[in-house]
Parts: structure tokens; sequence; C-alpha cells
């Protein structure tokens, strides 16, 4: 799966993922009212709402993007209709041809880590029948539990070849709380990095990892001592746009071949519409200021990773 | 929600919860094949399957212990189906007057934690209705994203008067790959025990604060230090039989007053059956083997907290 990233990431020169991260609040109001019309102002109604937005949304980029990157969050906080959007998201996104990344950043220890991988990207057995229930390509996860929490996801991973992505350097103005304090002089941050790469190296694809590491854009220069310790790592970049990461900004998380980083856009491209530059589209055309934005943020990208 | 769980832990006398993490495995056949039948060897047959076994633990212990704590991995591995038995299964709880403490150890930025405490300790709003989906008293978190991704859990669990435990030092062997590294000459968990104290003293309940910690059974000399850095938190303690934790060495955990500590046991108790020394119950019995291993436990860990 990381190969066929790769290689889409090469042949759209786009090395972009969009964030399927729904507030009901960006859903324009003709999608809600038509699904409250149908389910009602319902948790159904909400699932409803989110999986309409989030189709249309798909069926205006899947063209030009390799990824999208759902945030189960936004789902749960919906309880089991917004886990049933989020199945449908996934699998309607695959068949439209694009890599699904769960941003789901679980982690446990031994066989509930395996049980969670199961659920997102492995195949749970029942008697003599096997079922997948989610259906993602790649996952993140969280490093704070050590070793045997992250490796029983690299195992499931290697059976189904998927990847995952390992929260290293997060993007939020609290991450460096405890992420860049120093542990025998280097902050966590990098021996999380350390410690990606070495299980990285023992998982790899053609020219990179299928154990990729969470560096936020808002924090460049600590991506390019990352960059150095897990050169085989592709590196999720969160908090591009929104969050306060620019184009030009983002060269310390690509290698010297132009690949290695894939910069996620969730609110500025899936609510573009709601940004005074996009605001000629209107709301009724939220799927194409979508696709605007992606062809914009495709051109400022070049800025990092074109050499 | 805090003084609810300590009044019933010192009525008990039993400073306990029982880990409702079902492996197919350790459901009785006869379960599994009642529901097997009704909805055959699929995962919605694996989710009822699970949910039949829970009630019946429940209402065998239901009436000895404050807390029941399910592992929600345990069932998102079964996808949506399995995240019904979830929901069934907290609410079941809640009905037979137990505490939840729902082990999802979540944690991501601001407004995307802010969406799981919704989901699960919170309300969603759609349009002008409001819904409660997972009926969790308290949750567990991840602190590895610090505080921005910490507090919006604390904040609504402020309007709902509900709880959370944060992993500080988990029971697994590699917990120490990252949480036992010297930073300024003390372990990351102490700084995260720091930490989840500032936090919890801003949110008091009368004796102990809505904001505890996790701390694995595994480690008791590393409690010592954490008890008296969060006196007033919490803290929730896995990894006490099936990882090797007994009751006379979990003394440290609890403070002077006999409180301030709740031990888990999850395998130990729900497939007590399946041990030679409840071997006389029988599969059939499962619950009341269950219902003795929570007895044995009560009095193992009085050598712990009687002082």
């Amino acid at each position: 799966m990381i190969n066929e990233l790769v290689s889409k990431i090469k042949k759209l020169e786009a090395p972009i993922v969009v964030g399927l991260d729904p507030m009901l609040s960006y859903v324009p109001e003709q999608v809600k009212e038509k699904a409250f019309q149908e389910f009602g102002e319902t948790l159904k109604g909400a699932g409803e709402a989110i999986y309409a937005y989030n189709t249309a949304i798909i069926d205006a980029i899947h063209d030009l993007v390799p990824a999208v990157k759902p945030q189960i969050a936004m789902y749960e906080q919906f309880g089991i209709e917004g886990m049933i959007a989020f199945q449908k998201t996934c699998a309607y996104a695959k068949s439209k041809g694009l890599v699904v990344i769960g941003d789901i950043k679980r982690g446990d220890i031994g066989s509930t880590s395996e049980a969670y991988a199961i659920g997102h990207v492995g195949k749970a057995k029942v008697g003599n029948n096997e079922f997948q229930s989610f259906e993602e390509d790649f996952i993140t996860l969280n490093p704070y539990m050590g070793a045997d929490s992250v490796l029983p996801f690299v195992k499931v991973c290697k059976e189904e070849k998927k990847g995952v992505f390992i929260l290293t350097k997060t993007s939020n103005p609290s991450s460096g709380d405890f992420q860049d304090r120093l542990i025998d002089g280097r902050p966590l941050y990098e021996w999380v990095g350390e410690k990606v790469n070495e299980w990285g190296l023992d998982f790899m694809g053609d020219d990179y990892s299928y154990v990729g590491a969470v560096v936020g854009a808002t924090y460049p220069a600590m991506a390019e001592a990352l960059r150095k310790i897990m050169p085989k790592a592709y590196i999720l970049v969160p908090g591009y746009g929104a969050q306060g990461g620019a184009g030009k900004d983002l060269a310390p998380f690509f290698n010297a071949d132009g690949l290695g980083a894939i910069v996620n856009s969730s609110r500025g491209i899936i609510a573009a519409y709601k940004q005074e530059k996009y605001a000629q589209f209107g709301a009724e055309n939220f799927a194409e200021a979508s696709r605007q934005a992606v062809l914009d943020m495709k051109e400022d990208l070049k800025q990092a990773w074109v050499k």
C-alpha cells in the first residue's frame, strides 16, 4: 500500500491528503436540510448529512489527490450512526480509487492493540468466517505506551500490506508539553523518531517504509532533524493552512527525491466555500470550491517538494 | 461522579473495577452457539454473543463492585456491530447502578478531542436536539499530545460531572520505552503525574479529583512516587492478576485513608471459569465463577488498603 501511495503521489504530482473531518457546522445548509427532512434532527440525520457532504467532496477531488484522511472523532461524536458514516465514507473513498488514512490515534497493550488493528486494518474471525469492518489502508497510532503497543498493529499490517503513521511531533500548540522535553540531550520526539525508523526498516516497501510518522507542519525546524533520523519513513503532515503551516515552509519534510511527505488539509479544503477566497462558488457549489482549493494547494506545495 | 465512585467503593469495601474486555475466545460455547444460531457466524452474531456474556457477568457481580470498565478495542474489532454491543453494555451496566469507565485511550488536538468527549461523556447537538451516545461516566486518555489535547475532555466532563483517567505509567512491559526516560533527572511518567495533579486540583470532588491517573499494578515502586505527586488523583490500576500484580503489592497505590485507587481485573474475573481454581463451576456457570473471583479479589486487596 505504501508503494501504491507513493506511485499515486508521483503520478498526480500531489503530495496531498484531504482530511475528511466534517464538523456539522461545515456542512452546507441545503445538505443538512435534505438529510434532516428524511431522517429528522437525529444522530442518523447527522450521519447522513456528513456522508452526503463527504461523497460530494470525494466526487470533486478524487482525480486530483492520492488519499483522504477521515478523522474518526468527528464521526464517533455521533455514536453508532456516526460510525456508520465513517465506515461508508471509507468504503466510498476506496470505490473511487483513493487511499484511505484512518486518523484514529489508537494504542493500547498487546492483545488490545491487536483488536484495534483487526477492526481497522485487518479481518475479524467469527466462527469460520472473516469480516473486514472499516476499510482503512493506513492508520495513525499513539506511541506513548511503547513498542509492545505499536508492534501488534505492525504485525496485522504486515499480513494485510497496510501501514501506520506514528505520532512523533504533533501540530498542536501544547505538543511540546511532553514531546519536546529533553532526554539525554535530545527531545522525546526524536527518540520516537528513532523507534519509527527502527520499526520501519523491518517493514519496507520499494523505497519507503510501511511505518510512517506524523510531524506537524507548524514545526519545520524539528522536521528537518526528524527527516534525517527516519529517512525511509513517509511523513504525514497535519497543520497546513488553518493551523498555520504554508507550502514554502514545508521543504524540510521532503527528501531530495521530492518524496517522503504527504500534507494534510482538512478545513482548508472541505470548508473552502466558507473562505472569502472561494466565496464566488457559493454554498451550493461547495464541492467545486473544494476542488479549486486542492488545485491551489497543489501549486503552493510545489515550493516545498520541486527540487 | 467521582464522589459517587468513592462512596460506592467505601460502602462495598471493594476498590474493584471489572474489566469487560470480552475476547470471543472467553465467551462460553453455549453463549456463542445461541447467538450464532440466531444471527449466524457474523459480526452481529459476535456482538450479540459478547453482549449476552457481559450481561450475565454484570448480573452476577453488580452488587459486589462499584464499577465496570469496558475496553472499547474488544468491541471495535467487530466494527459497527461491536460498537452496538459496547453501547448496550454501557447502558446495561448503568441500569444496574454501576459506574462505567470507558477504556478508550483517546487524545487528539483541541476540537477533535472535544468531538471524542461529546461522543463518550457528553451530548451531541443535532439541530435543536441533544443526544447522548455512549453512556460512560469516566474515560481513559492518552497524554502524549499535551495539555490542549487533554483539557477539551476536562471541559466537557466539567459540564457533565464526569471524569477522566490519564495514562501515566502503563502496565505493559514496554511502557518504559518512553515513559521511564529521564527528563531533568525524573522519569517522563512523573512529569505526566505532575500535570495530572495540576489539572486535577482545578476539578475537585469532595475528597478526590475528577482527573485521575492510570498506573499499572506491575510497577508498585513507581506508584509510591506517583501517589505523592498526585495525592488527590484516583488511580486506576490495570495489570492485577493476569499481568502479574498481586494484592499485597498494591499498598503503595492507596492513600492513608484506604482510598485513592481502584484496581481492575479483566480476564481474571470474566474468564474465571477457565482457571483451574474455579473449574468446579463449569462453563455453564461462568457468571458464578466470576462472582467468586470478585469475592476472592476483594479479600486479596484488603492486604493493600486496610490500614
